[in-house]
């Protein structure tokens, strides 16, 4: 267990161990993670609705989720000590949102016989269950390491808040009754809650510099405000929000290290205690007890990978490991170790003369050289030209086939001069990445070309996404620059924490795009480009007309479905033009509406992305510092000694 | 010379010595900064002016300026040996940045005498005497910082314009043959130049979601290539761009440091060698020579800060220092050691019967309670609102003048509670904040009704500095915030570093300028709002009919004198709309123009911006982690020790 870090405390019973060992098994995680993702997908189902259901039909199998929960809570509840169940805020949350949600089909569902149109409030609830089941740990510490991130940030926060206050009482006064007018002829900075709200948009940049133009038409010296107020809120305010972020996300980072590393020894002192005999004057494990114990956590591991892990452990030989060594166990067999054997090629084996001959070894030779890397740079971005251009000429598309056996033959040529075995090892991300790349090219060029004669551009998805694999062969060129391998080697490695970022973003969203639908649901609606009515001009919603809103076109970004909701939230979190959304929604609803922007935006924008910033500089800062770990470097040591 | 880290290598014979504290004497400096400034400001005066100066006397001045640096720079020589002159980058920049600006006026001077408009390229180059006369230190060592990191971002910008190719071709691919049309009516993405430019534009948000929605109403699928695109380019690259800035911010910053440490040491060790006697085995200094160096260097420090100084570096009150302690002494020095000597009220001295009446002391607990703090919050609370109602009531106004009371009625009874001079002592930042926000708002209310009583709103400026004062007195509740007084105190300590930066920002912004006014001067004009010619809608210019630049009325921001090009080079720098102004800058003149903007924006956001970032990140972290330096602590340990 204490390689996985996992750390539910148990009763040691045997039933207890058969029920936990059950509860761990991978079927019921399944299980669990299937009907979370049902009932997270019912959105879609649920009016606003991507494909219409009844409510019947949803609300059966939200009860069926439901139960499914309840089923694996009381499993949960045998295995673990009572005490220690109900300590848990887990546990308690996971019950709390079960019976609101049941609450909540209830009044739904008789208000719903009676004909009134009622909220399913508890739907914002669901990402409870993603986040609470023991399952998503990373995104729950994730989400813990943004709750202790909000003390510090509050303070920060309102001191930030007062600063707009005190700049939005100067424009009032300095602004507000000069009769200025907007590029589109409304009055310039007049109340103070649009001035408020205004300076707020401007320290997300979102409407630089037109919030600035009437007062610096009117007078150059005005510029001087929005200056000062530009690199006081946008440029210092937002770093210290950065700074804070980050701060608090290093400190917790050692903290969860910290605790984790100390759980883990723990265990391990537990199994020490269980497994120790008395060697001399100290309690130590024998070497067949170390071997047994790391064939049951890893079973196939190699023999010699286990003889090398255990002379490490051994340090003096003595055929047995004393306390430290032993805790280390986990650790070891975290590590992967690369087994290189230097074989010969096969073909040198099967008709050593024919491989030997001069003209193959000339090739041989050409391979490894460096021009020929730099020859295949050439020819990749010869072929970018040639994909820029228009593909509908013979010439290009007989070029496209040309390119094709050009890369195919490099393939086949490095296999024929490099060890194929050692060439496609595990390791050898660069050259799978290559392979596939081609491969992909090459049934996306065959695709193409069977569609085309077939019949010309119908199927357009299927066409796109050839069209993407085609494009994608470009990206070979950074498998022959060493340095873009180092920057996207890194990249490769953070992705999995990313993902868990993705998880947090999605519960995110998931609460607020349930909030958005409710409220703001059919307010917005998108007609047809070709569709000229005066309705599609003003997205539906005549309280738009004239508005920027309206103007820009916006009328696809709305509520009306869990898709556009969730695409609407991604377009405010990249914050260019969310003030002209926000006013258009508050314009169909109530200037309130603004309100829920701002929250977005606070939370999402201010936390979160601060936060995935924080970590992306962390991991770069790891990469450029650690080239190995000290255990790394011990076992290595040991490899050398070895020879 | 050691404490102030200064480090010109200069030859030690005695003229050289008088030579040298002549260069060092504060008349020149000041001086040759007098100078610098008399040139970059020249840009006011010449074509395109502010404030137009005939050619003749712009040059002349520029020729006396060249002289004063040229005169600088051959004192500088004389004081140090010629080795070394030669070969520092710094002299040898002036020297050649003098003759090129003689050559640039000589050749513009002749095509202005036969009537051909030259362009003075050589002003670009003004910004190298503000860098590299050795009195702007701080400066160079930014840009130095600057230098620095290129190779190592040059990389990741590779990656980053490869990807951003990449995403150009697809978009040309899936998206050029649709016949769509943005929401302008022109032809969207077609041609991958322009794709190039608008990715680019979406990479800094400024064109989301607009550059997305034809495609987003055209086939809701297409938004997951922009979604990717931002994901990929916005978040993870521009992070990355930050994490490799900052990286080597702190190495280099480290690197500094270390050289500073390594000269300061050597140059003691120097001085430690003439002052050094034998005691014993060790060569140590005496106390009355290290005594009368320290007040040298420090000619009015206090005998008994000396002598506590000296009871620091002597742990052995052995009457001597060895060289360790010596070394300490620059340290030593350029800490301030703050005196409290608790003092009686002089009132109480004075009138102690009064003053330690009943109700007195009631008058001092009062003041000293939480409650009083509070009180006074809510009152600057009442008045903010008061601020933002309508003035020209009378109730409001007379309330204004009550306020005022109530704020010096405080300040005084703060006065006879706390004793005076502690209370208004040199580090009591906060109290002397307190009193000048007072009296500035005591000042602004009286001007203001002199004013309104003398004649009704007519000196506007005054009248909106009054009304700035007037609001700033609500920065009194940071004050009584204790979390708020931490931030702000953090703020204000990096004020120093961040100048350092509006330097940086400032030579910069001065060499775009000059580029940008020669050639973009004259394309764009600005008309009166309320001239409502045909040619004031489109900024003078017909290139500009219809276009986003004109529809946004962004007139003002032009090229066509040094402020108006300041104004827009910092709406470039926060970003938002500058495809807007690029876009109406490349239609008044030709699409490479683009070019100029895109160059802007890498070196000025995507570098400058990122290593202020980095600045105040590592700030705030460093007022987070280390609240008192090694060598304070040592400090007070002796403190303590001494009672």
């Amino acid at each position: 267990d204490a390689q996985y870090n996992r750390n539910v405390p148990f009763e040691t019973s045997p039933r207890a161990i058969r029920l936990y060992y059950f509860y761990n098994h991978w079927t019921l995680r399944v299980a669990t993670y299937v009907f979370i993702c049902v009932d997270l997908s019912l959105a879609l189902f649920e009016e606003p609705a991507l494909f219409p259901l009844p409510f019947l039909a949803t609300s059966i199998v939200e009860v069926l989720c439901l139960t499914a929960f309840f089923g694996r809570l009381v499993h949960f509840a045998k295995v673990t000590p009572q005490m220690v169940f109900w300590k848990d805020t887990k546990n308690i949350c996971i019950l709390v949102t079960i019976a609101l949600t049941l609450l909540d089909l209830i009044i739904y569902g008789s208000l719903e016989a009676v004909q009134i149109r009622g909220i399913r409030w508890s739907r914002a609830f669901r990402p409870v269950f993603l986040i609470n089941f023991p399952e998503s740990r990373q995104i729950r510490r994730a989400l813990r390491s943004l709750r202790n991130t909000l003390p510090d940030i509050l303070y920060v926060f309102l001191l930030f808040m007062f600063s707009v206050l005190i700049f939005s009482l100067m424009a009032l006064k300095l602004f507000g009754d000069r009769g200025l007018k907007t590029a589109e002829g409304s009055p310039y900075l007049t109340n103070i809650l649009e001035i408020a709200f205004e300076l707020y948009v401007l320290v997300t940049t979102a409407n630089s510099p037109d919030v600035m133009m009437p007062a610096y038409d009117f007078n150059r010296w005005y510029s001087l405000y929005f200056i000062a107020y530009i690199i006081i809120n946008t440029y210092i305010f937002m770093s210290v929000f950065l700074a804070v972020v980050y701060n608090n996300y290093r400190k917790h980072l050692k903290n969860e290290i910290r605790k984790l590393v100390y759980l883990k020894r723990h265990k391990m002192m537990e199994a020490f205690k269980i497994l120790k005999v008395k060697v001399g004057t100290e309690f130590v494990v024998r070497e067949a007890e170390w071997k047994r114990l790391a064939r049951m956590v890893v079973p196939d591991i190699s023999s010699s990978h286990l003889e090398l892990l255990w002379r490490i452990s051994d340090e003096g030989q003595k055929g047995h490991v004393d306390r430290m060594n032993f805790l280390r166990l986990a650790d070891l067999l975290n590590i992967q170790v690369v087994t290189v054997n230097i074989r010969k090629h096969p073909l040198e084996a099967w008709a050593p003369r024919v491989y030997q001959s001069s003209a193959s070894l000339f090739v041989q030779r050409m391979v490894r050289h460096r021009a020929f890397v730099w020859v295949y740079d050439v020819i990749i971005l010869v072929n970018a030209v040639f994909i820029a251009l228009d593909e509908r000429s013979l010439f290009i598309s007989r070029a496209e086939w040309f390119f094709l056996c050009l890369y195919v033959a490099e393939i086949l040529l490095k296999l024929y001069t490099y060890e194929p075995r050692a060439y496609l090892g595990r390791k050898q991300f660069w050259n799978w990445f290559d392979i596939l790349i081609i491969i992909a090219a090459l049934v996306a060029t065959v695709a193409n070309a069977t569609i085309q004669s077939a019949r010309r551009y119908n199927s357009q998805q299927v066409l796109d996404i050839v069209l993407i694999l085609r494009i994608l062969r470009l990206l070979r060129v950074i498998v022959s620059i060493q340095r873009f391998r180092v920057i996207v080697t890194t990249l490769v490695n953070i992705g999995p924490t990313v993902l868990t970022f993705a998880g947090l973003v999605f519960v995110v969203y998931y609460a607020f795009a349930i909030v958005g639908m409710e409220v703001f649901q059919g307010k917005v609606r998108f007609f047809d480009p070709n569709f000229t009515s005066p309705d599609a001009l003003v997205c539906g919603n005549p309280a738009l007309r004239g508005s920027a809103f309206a103007r820009a076109r916006y009328c696809k970004n709305n509520f009306n479905d869990l898709a556009s909701a969730f695409l609407l939230l991604t377009e405010l979190t990249v914050v260019n033009q969310w003030h002209v959304i926000a006013g258009g929604f508050a314009l169909a609803t109530h200037q309130a509406a603004k309100l829920y922007f701002i929250f977005f935006h606070v939370v999402v924008v201010i936390l979160i992305v601060n936060i995935f910033i924080a970590f992306i500089l962390e991991a770069f800062f790891v990469a450029y510092s650690l080239e190995k770990s000290e255990l790394e470097t011990v076992i290595e040591k040991k490899i050398q000694e070895l020879g």
